[in-house]
Formats: structure tokens, C-alpha cells, sequence
């Protein structure tokens, strides 16, 4: 199988960058994107003020660095397997460990689907603990945490400003658990990034296939995409055919961490038959997906078979897949659901690879009507009894969180997230503020995801136009990353992260001084920008059509402003 | 002239239906959306069971009622005609009183783009104050108060709850000057509504031609489709050719209020030339319009002179358009604002047709940067003085908010103007939370504009994606109004507007309960949430795309319903 198809180049207006390390011999990827000069004409003559280039965040990989060759036959460079081979406390194994793993190697039928560039697995030496988190406790600096430290600072510089945002502020941070840095050692080609309520909000975008929809192309586009847009993080949500394959193509190809929903493919491995999911199974799939790269596993482990007690209480019931899976199953077994009773075998395995945990949020209300209701709190109890158990094993721990929530509800919310687990980062899906706009859900929970993030929300997950109704297309990925990077910068403005307001002061300048090609050089989405504005131009760059010549604010500003210097 | 393409219909799956007043012989619209049973097979038997009606909020007017025949060419029925006319303080003119009005009905050459079927403006008797404020303080419950209270309470019936929203409550309001009810009796085919705190959030549209683009069966299309999505009021904002013209045909067809900025057309009286800009142009121009039927007008009279010298320290200085232009003529002038000289005489004109003063805040921040600043604040505590003096002529009050504003200083905003402006509504345009984001700033303006309407502000005035890039087109109007909608929903919802979840709980309970149709129906955008879910359907209602059939956590967790109860 060969994918030929990713067309996404450089940003217009930009240029691929890269900050070095000092502690450690790192190259940090960062768009700058270069601004024109300010021109003033001054007693008739043309003066012109150069303007600082503007740093950006920048989530796309070498897919916008022009001195790379992409190939998604092969897979992207595996920048991180240097500092990962040189540690003596991980080994690579000969081949996976997984039994269903290797089950795909052998079916040659699959070959035709198969990404064929793959790579031996590593996992843990016996006896080391080789996460991230165990790292920063012993107060080891690793190259992933100086590259964040460098990450989160894009215009520290510009600005003449030292941020608190130090390596060794991270180390701190995941030490204590109040960041994850998610950075499976099987995953070489992500970019470390870091999701905690002292960084950048981060955004992650849900993908995958269903039973009904999508082929592996098409997903492996839709997560380029994705992180061309702005994504931070990318969750391959696959139910489908082919999970396996499916995923290894993303992993390869992507250069932001990779989270999945190991239930879903142990469920698809029984056929849909939750009474026959066992925890065999699950296991097998967990080690499975760890040695493909997953970064993080959402795992339901907060669903309790008494909490079904309180669903007839709901007027939506659960509307978690993971939750209501391991709930009926829970039922049908009469017996307490096995996330659990196995977690700290889960956390075992999760450390040997540094996969981070999401713990799930089975009880996420699914209406406005059901939130802050006694299922999802007592979970989020329990989830917090889990985080100190995942700490316990260095396993790093992100807390999931709603779903629908109407305005007033949000801030008990985080309230409650911070004080029941222990500070670990939360991570919602929005929250829908109504029930009432499908098809603009985009919109309906990017009110709600800005202000959760505002309040410490380290990390919010996009919903796209078609929640609710279908799979999301490429358009869809593209509108809800640009809705939820919007969410993600409002907050981080509203927190003071430092330089936060960079882009938007550069943007309004570049606004107020008719520098159009700025203007959309700038934006979240250029292209965008600059289509809308080019559709209705006229020819004159002194003004827009929203208010011609005579009624340009600015316009006739400038003239006030003149007017006051020269009297 | 002839218009025929104005294309909307009934609502999906809904009836027009009309409630009594029990004070006033009224009828006041709403728009019911009639459900389907939710169905249960029950050991084997087809149980059914009925869902009530949702009675939506309707401001589509008499377009989505069958039983009566559109005329675009005639108008709108004049409703409030036959409650105007029986009044004895009001008396019916001869003809118009503006010169300009005048000028244009004489001109011939203006025959083929004239609305028609014109009528004689109304006015005041001498001596008498007609507004609905002055009604409200002698105590007088006008049909107007009461239709509009029917209206706030459109579920009420249905959930057997008594609103604290009575007729004598809304009296009391606009008495107090807390809300306002735009009314100009030359009106009457607008169909009451009320701005104010207490009161459902509304939101405002803004259409209307520049020198460069759009003709005026465009704007009447586009002023009729604001209506279809939900806008509450329409404000004009022409600024091109044949302003009079224009506006004359929006507001016969307009069963909104509808608001303008009359010193745009003032200034294109004087062809664009702000030096020739004078009091005596602009009264008459308000007079023109007043006669016309426009129910609010934005007033710049809190741009002092003075505030320019503080506009320097701007990033992006005036961007409000009357602003700009009233501080310019100050300045060229080295006059104060005639608006703020003139203001008792404007308050005279607008108490004679009841027509409500807007203030303007011409020092609105264009960029987060500029957010609350001293201009800004300098001119909110002047809109409070003009407030006083607007109540004194028993004329209504909006002031006019931000604009650009990062959401750590929004509620600055909301208590400054509730403590400078002694209670009279606010009415902000968003604001937007962030500056980088252009052709999205529907998004990033609905979020700001959500958590200002929940602080108490009354209607917030849309932003469409083509903001800062050009007019709105049809479609951009539509997703303008809809990001709205879902602001001001959610703002209901979270101030506890009685009955404000009644479509929330419905729709959530048709979505668990696989009522795809009710779905579609009780949507902001019933065509484009079944557009979506049709396109990628195959077959199964019990099921969409998103997650294919074993996935579907509704489904499962109907399952778990169903075990516990019989558990």
C-alpha cells in the first residue's frame, strides 16, 4: 500500500525555524513568520520601520519544513530514537510482544494494507522505571523537557523577557505531576510537547474510522492534517476494520503524541460482543498499541458497577463508549469492572513503554441536564484515587473531564477535577454550554472549552461541526482545530502566559497599517483569511469592502491621530 | 421596482401558532415544534408515548406562516397600526417633514428602485410624550408590554410554571429604564420585543450595502433571512447609494426592530467629506429616518474632543465608525461633538416618533491591546450622563459595549457599565477574546459575547466570519446569527431564564431516544444538522456514522438501564 496524497506545504508568509538547546544538543521547531516594514509617508517622503518577525507554536512537523523530503511510505525522521538509544535503562526486543500483534505480522492477506517500513519495539530494562515522571523525580533533565521549556517560549526573545518557564520549572512540574509529557520511547517521530496548567493550553482532535466510514488514507490525511491546522495532540478513535494497520500508519507519520481508546480494539477482537470482552484480551491490546507508539491510553477505570445504580437518574444515560462498555460489561458479570481491579497491572505495563494514562471519564454528562450530577462526581473521585496509584508507579496521569455543561456548572467542574486529583492536568471534551445547535457544535463547546481552560484546564478536545451526526471529513478537522485554537490562545491571553499576546498585537498593528498580507500571514488560518478578503476586493488595499472609502474607522482614525501630534 | 426572491418557508416539522393576551386583544407568534412519541418495545409490545410540544421564541414573523401571502412589494401587515391609531396622544402627518425625504420623493429618476406603498408617518401631538418609558411611568401596561411578556414565557404552560415575567413587570422595567422596548410608531409592522437584564439575551444583526458592494434587494434578502435564523434586531449600516431607498424597503418587510447609524448617511449627504458634516444635515437626517420607522439610533455623543489626545496610546486607535468620524469633525472643527451640544434636541426628535437611543461607544478597543482603556472608560462614564438626560426626555437608553476585549477584562466591562450607566442595557458587539483569527471571528466573538450576556448583558450584536475582511454574504449572515443564538442560549440557560432548558432537555431526549427527525427540528439549524447527518447515513436510525453500531454508547447504556431496572 502506498499513500501519496498529504498535500499540506509551508505556511504563506513563513519560515520553518529551529532554537537550539543548551543543556542538551536539541533543535526546537518553531514558524516564524516575517513580517513588511510599517511605511509612513512624512513630508512627502516614504519612511519606512522595520517590524519583528512573529514566533509561533508550531504543531505541524516537517510537513512545513521545505529541506524535507516527506515519504508516508516510510514514515517521519525518528528524531528522539538518539536520545532514546543512548539510555541504558531500555532495550530493544526482537520482535513484539503482543499476541495479536503477532498474529497481523504473520497474515500475509494483510500485506497489501501494511506499513512496511516498521521498527523493533523498546521497552524498559527489568527493574528500571523509565518514564518521564520517574526521570524528573530522580531530577534528571531529559532532552524532551529542555525541548518544551524552549517550545512554550516562542517570543522571549522578541520580547527582552525571562519566562519562569525554565527546563528545570518542567522537571518540577512533572515531578510533581501537575504536567505529563507524553513521550511513548516507541514513538521517536513525536515532538515533545508538554500538557499542564502552567504551559500553553493544548488542543487534541479525535480521528479514527468506524465500522460505517473511512479508509486508512484517508485518517493518516486527516491526522496530517490536524496537526497542520494547529492540533497538539491526536487521538486515533478507530472502531473499525483494520485498527491495527490503521494505526501503525498514523503513528509513523505523525509528529504529535498519539492517544487511543485500547477498549475499542479489544471490543472489535470479540466482534462487538461486550459479554465475551475479557481482560486477557485487553491486556494483549494494551501492549499491542504500546509497541506501536501510542503516547496515551484513555482507560475507564473510574466506572464502578455501582455507579450504574444512578444512570436511570439521567436523561442521557452514558454517553462515554469506554464507560458504557465497561459498565454493561461490569453488569453482565456481575462482577467490578476489570480496568479497576487490574490497574496497577495496567500501570506496570504503561511505565515500561512511558505510555501516559487518560483516565476516562465514563460518567461525562451528555446533555446539559445531566451535568454535575452524582455519577460523573463520584467517579471523579475515584479517578482521583487512581492518579495516586498511576503516581505511585511513575505512570504520568491526565484526568478527562465533560462533555455538556451549561455555564454556570463549569467552574464547579474544575473546583472539583483540582481538589479530587491531586492537581493532575484535566483534560475535557469542550464542554458543550447547550444541547441545541448540532452542526455548529464547534462553536456550542468552544465557549465552554475557553473558559474551562481559563480556569486551569490543561488541555481541551476539539468537537467538530458534525458531532453528533457523522465522522468528521477534512474540512470538519480543519474548522474545529481553528475553533478550539482559538478556545486555547483566548485562555492562555486570560491566564498572562508570557508573550501570549504577541501575535494579537502584531495582528492589530499589522491591521491598523493596511498590511493585508500580515494580516493573513498571521491568522490562525491564512488561507482563509485571505480568500475572504480577496473574493470581495476591489483593488484598493486602503480599505475593505465592509466599509469602502469614505467609512474606513481607520482611515480617518490615523487622520485623528495625525491631527492631535500636529497641534 | 420588484422584488421576488425572498425564499423562506415554515420551519421543519413546526406550526406557527399564535397566544392571546388576556389585557390586550394581541396574538402573539411563537413557533411550536410538534414531536413524535418516544416508542419502546416492551416484552415484545410497541409501546408508545407522547412528548410535548417545544414552543420556540419566534422572530421570523409572518414568513414561516402559511396562512398569509408575502408581498415583499407591499409589505409586511402593519400589526401595531390598529394600536397606534387608537391612540389620541399620536396624529398622522400630511406628508414628510424631512427635507431630504422630500427631495428624494420629487426626484423621479429614483421611480424604479422606490418602495411603493408608502404611508403617512405619525408623530407626537404636541405637548404629549408617547414613548413606551413614558407609558410605563404613568403606569400604563401597553399592548406592546404585554406581547411581550407572553413572549418571554414560551414554555410556561407546558412546564406549569408561573413566570415572574408579567406584563406589569415588563412595565416596570422599561419604566425603570432597565429595558427597552423599540418601538417607533412608524413601525408598526415590527412585532414587539424586549432588550433588558431580566429578559431573554437578544441578539442584533447587523446588514446593509458599502459604496462597494450589495443592491437593495440583497439587503432586503439578507434583513429577512436574519430574521428566519433568530436575529432579534436588524441594524442598517448602509453606507453606499440610494441609502433612503434601501432602508425604506427593509424596514416595510422588517418584522424586527430595526436600528441604523444615521451619521453615515449624514456624511454621504456631504459626500464623504467630514469638514462639511453639519448638526443641521444630521437632524434633518434624523427626522428622514424616524419617519421612516426606525426604531433605534446609534448616537456617537460620548466621543468628547478631549478623548483624542488619548488615542495615540492606541495600538489601533477609532474603529468605530461614527466615532471616528465625530472625533475627526471635532478636530477639524475645533468644536466640541455636536451630538453631545445638540443632545436635548436629538432626545426631542426621538420622543416624538418613540424612537430609542442607542449610545454609540465610539471609543470601543479595536484590539485586545486596547481593552479597557482610559478613552474607553472616559467615554462610558459621558453615556451615563446622556442616559440621565435621555430618561429626563422619557426616551429609551441602549449603550452600546465592546468589541475587542480578552476575557480576564470582561467583567470590568459589565460592572463599569452597570455602575456609570445607572442600569440601562448593555448591548456589546461580541466581543472578540482574541485578534488572530479573522474569518472566524464569529467564534471568537461568541465566546466573549456568552459569558457578557451571562454578566447581565441584554443583547450582544453578531459578528459574522467575514469580519474585518469584508460584507457578509447570505451564508455568512446565517452562521453570524446561529454562533449568536448559541450565546445568548447559553447565557439564558446560565442566568435561569425560566424555561430557558425546555429545548436543551427535549433535544437530548430525542437524541437518546434515536428521534432523529425531533432532532433535526428543535436544531438553531434544523436544514444543516440533517444536511450533515443524511450525507453520511447508511440506513440504520439507530446508529450514525460516528460510531457505527457496536460503539454507540447510547445504545449500550440503554442496555444498562435496562439490566438495573430489572435488576
Amino acid at each position: 500500500m502506498e499513500i501519496n496524497d498529504i498535500n499540506v506545504t509551508s505556511y504563506p508568509g513563513s519560515e520553518k525555524v529551529y532554537m537550539k538547546g543548551s543543556i542538551h544538543d536539541i533543535r526546537v521547531p518553531m514558524r516564524k513568520v516575517n513580517l513588511t516594514p510599517t511605511v509612513k509617508i512624512i513630508d512627502g517622503e516614504r519612511m519606512t520601520r522595520e517590524n519583528d518577525p512573529v514566533y509561533v507554536y508550531d504543531t505541524s512537523g516537517v510537513y512545513t519544513d521545505p529541506e524535507v523530503t516527506i515519504d508516508i511510505n516510510r514514515g517521519l525522521p525518528r528524531t528522539r530514537e538518539e536520545w532514546i538509544s543512548r539510555r541504558d535503562d531500555i532495550m530493544q526486543l526482537d520482535c513484539i510482544t503482543s499476541e495479536y500483534g503477532r498474529k497481523r505480522e504473520a497474515d500475509t492477506s494483510l500485506d497489501a494494507i501494511r506499513f512496511n517500513h516498521r521498527h523493533a519495539p523498546r521497552c524498559a530494562k527489568s527493574g528500571h522505571n523509565i518514564t518521564q515522571m520517574a526521570l524528573a523525580r530522580r531530577g534528571i533533565i531529559t532532552p524532551e523537557m529542555e525541548y518544551v521549556a524552549i517550545r512554550e517560549n516562542m517570543n522571549n526573545a522578541t520580547l527582552g523577557i525571562e519566562s519562569h518557564i525554565t527546563p528545570e520549572f518542567v522537571r518540577d512540574e512533572i515531578a510533581a505531576g501537575r504536567a505529563v509529557l507524553p513521550a511513548n520511547i516507541n514513538h521517536p517521530e513525536s515532538e515533545p510537547m508538554i500538557i499542564g496548567p502552567a504551559f500553553l493550553v493544548k488542543l487534541n482532535t479525535n480521528i479514527g474510522n468506524s465500522a460505517l466510514s473511512s479508509g486508512i488514507s484517508e485518517e493518516v490525511s486527516k491526522a496530517v492534517w490536524s496537526c497542520y491546522w494547529g492540533g497538539d495532540t491526536l487521538m486515533d478513535l478507530s472502531t473499525g476494520d483494520n485498527i491495527h494497520e490503521t494505526r501503525e500508519w498514523i503513528i509513523r507519520n505523525c509528529p504529535v503524541p498519539v492517544g487511543t481508546v485500547p477498549v475499542y480494539q479489544a471490543l472489535e477482537k470479540v466482534h462487538g460482543d461486550i459479554g465475551n470482552l475479557t481482560w486477557e484480551i485487553y491486556r494483549d491490546t494494551l501492549i499491542e498499541q504500546a509497541e506501536q507508539g501510542v503516547d496515551y491510553f484513555t482507560i475507564h477505570a473510574g466506572v464502578l458497577r455501582a455507579h450504574a445504580d444512578f444512570v436511570g437518574e439521567r436523561l442521557t444515560g452514558v454517553v462515554s463508549r469506554g464507560g458504557s462498555i465497561m459498565l454493561r460489561w461490569a453488569l453482565m458479570h456481575d462482577q467490578e469492572n476489570f480496568l479497576y481491579t487490574h490497574f496497577d497491572e495496567i500501570c506496570e505495563i504503561l511505565a515500561r513503554y512511558d505510555v501516559a494514562v487518560s483516565l476516562g471519564d465514563g460518567m461525562r454528562p451528555g446533555s446539559i441536564h445531566d451535568a454535575n450530577d452524582r455519577s460523573q462526581f463520584l467517579e471523579l473521585d475515584v479517578l482521583g484515587q487512581l492518579t495516586e496509584k498511576a503516581w505511585s508507579h511513575n505512570v504520568q496521569v491526565l484526568i478527562e473531564g465533560p462533555g455538556h455543561v451549561p455555564m454556570q456548572k463549569i467552574r464547579e467542574n474544575m473546583d472539583r477535577q483540582v481538589s479530587s486529583c491531586h492537581g493532575a492536568p484535566f483534560y475535557t471534551l469542550g464542554p458543550l454550554t447547550t444541547d441545541i445547535a448540532p452542526g455548529y457544535d464547534h462553536i456550542t463547546s468552544a465557549i465552554g472549552a475557553a473558559q474551562i481552560a481559563w480556569m486551569g484546564t490543561a488541555m481541551i478536545c476539539y468537537v467538530t461541526p458534525k458531532e453528533h451526526l457523522a465522522l468528521p471529513d477534512l474540512e470538519d478537522v480543519r474548522n474545529g482545530v481553528i475553533a478550539y485554537k482559538i478556545a486555547a490562545h483566548a485562555a492562555d491571553v486570560a491566564k498572562g502566559h508570557p508573550g501570549a499576546t504577541v501575535r494579537d498585537d502584531a495582528m492589530s498593528k499589522a491591521r491598523f497599517e493596511f498590511r493585508w498580507k500580515d494580516q493573513f500571514n498571521l491568522s490562525l488560518d491564512p488561507e482563509r483569511a485571505r480568500r475572504y478578503y480577496v473574493e470581495s476586493h476591489k483593488g484598493d488595499d486602503r480599505f475593505c469592502t465592509m466599509c469602502g472609502p469614505n467609512f474606513c474607522a481607520m482611515r480617518i482614525s490615523q487622520s485623528v491621530i495625525n491631527d492631535c501630534v500636529n497641534s
